[in-house]
């Protein structure tokens, strides 16, 4: 048997692990079952910014796993969760898409204009302007406390890279030389912690599951659990030499927990 | 007589020093015509990188200024020539809005799509939105020479900031790493340099005229030549003392030059 399945807990990414955007990665998701199957508890916890958690659950079920709301976080869902917890009903301008403000309001945040907020959260934004820009620069010119739902600098679509969330903390950073003051996504360990308490478990307990060494693994580092990388997504066996941190066990899917 | 007067040539900002938008400032537009009584040769500098020399030389003639329009060096301008300089004819793709495409064309130099760039040239846009934005991202990651228009982080509207060229600037630096191989406008030495050409003249016979420190002061410096700072735009009397660099005179306005 793994050594890492005396674990109690998984924190499992989703792009990459269990599927590619649309698509189901089978060798992921069979690794889930057995997961599932084996009595370990499972969350899956997702960088997105533009989809609610609700978005997300349907993908995961149409690959074919049983999973509810609560078993996913993603960076709208989670950045929503600590704001509300830092000030309880506060007043948010966001740069966001439909599935950060649904998550955002669902947090019993307020959506207002950028004149009348206590947080600037910034999300990635597929339908951003000029107009969006100033009035995401004048928040921030406020000095307001500013949340990032994620880092990601650019997000590899099918036709080619895309901007990420960095697109727009690049040109805020640029122009006023403020970075956000919390970024939630990870690397960040602020999402790696809700992912924690929601599966009630210390991080000695939890393996974190990616396919991003710098992402995933970093993020499971930082909050000192146990780590996997695996070899469906982004990163080849290559990228490891070069890589500052490594990761604690490398295979090439979820499911050869269960055949090493 | 002002010792500045014994100089031959005079490099003006125009916002700030001869107008504000569309508004003249009477003592720097008496100014302007003093000097060229005196028989001084003036060109006007512009940071501005969305509207061509056209544009710029309808505002100075409206403000009572006899101008053509080879009296004007826009950054769009100037951007164009310093291309066009590089490689004759070299295929540009742009950001920037008409009035920097225009300016790129009438220097023989051809719009194209991010795939076929020779080279990016970023400016302002106040209508980019995400696929502008991606677009300039897969350029830049392409690794094509990377021109910009100027250095503007905020412009300060009627209605408050807005995002200058920094917007995208710094959302390239921020997702790709790169800065810009070039930057065109002030501070940097090559619109001024192109400004002494058209003036005909050495940095030593030359005055640069502007309202701010960091921008027309330090441009000035960088070519040598004799920078006069005057407090009708941004810069005010205590920016001075916290000023890195001071200018060699002060003056309320550019017409004081002929009342000390």
């Amino acid at each position: 048997m793994h050594p890492l399945l005396k674990k109690k807990g998984f924190i499992l990414d989703i792009d990459g692990v269990v599927g590619r955007s649309v698509e189901p990665i089978e060798e992921g998701v069979r690794g889930v079952l057995k997961l599932i199957e084996a009595g370990k508890r499972v969350v899956f916890v997702s960088n997105n910014s533009t989809r609610s958690r609700r978005i997300l659950l349907e993908r995961i079920k149409s690959f074919g796993i049983p999973a509810s709301e609560r078993d996913i976080i993603s960076a709208t869902h989670a950045t929503a969760s600590f704001i509300a917890r830092e000030k309880n009903g506060a007043r948010v301008f966001t740069t966001g898409e439909e599935g950060l403000k649904e998550e955002l309001l669902n947090a019993g945040l307020k959506l207002v204009d950028y004149e009348e907020a206590d947080y600037l959260v910034v999300g990635s934004n597929r339908n951003l302007d000029y107009e969006l820009m100033t009035k995401a620069l004048r928040c921030c010119l406020r000095g307001v406390r500013y949340v990032a739902t994620n880092p990601d600098k650019i997000f590899p679509s099918e036709n080619g890279p895309t901007p990420g969330t960095g697109l727009i903390i690049g040109a805020l950073y640029w122009m006023t030389g403020r970075k956000p003051d919390v970024i939630v996504g990870k690397p960040s360990k602020v999402i790696m912690l809700e992912a924690l308490r929601r599966l009630g478990l210390r991080a000695e307990d939890v393996v974190v599951v990616g396919d991003q060494i710098e992402v995933d693994v970093v993020a499971g580092k930082r909050i000192g659990a146990s780590t996997l990388l695996v070899l469906t997504g982004v990163a080849k066996k290559e990228d490891l030499e070069k890589a500052s941190t490594k990761p604690d066990y490398v295979l090439p899917s979820l499911e050869s927990l269960f055949y090493s």
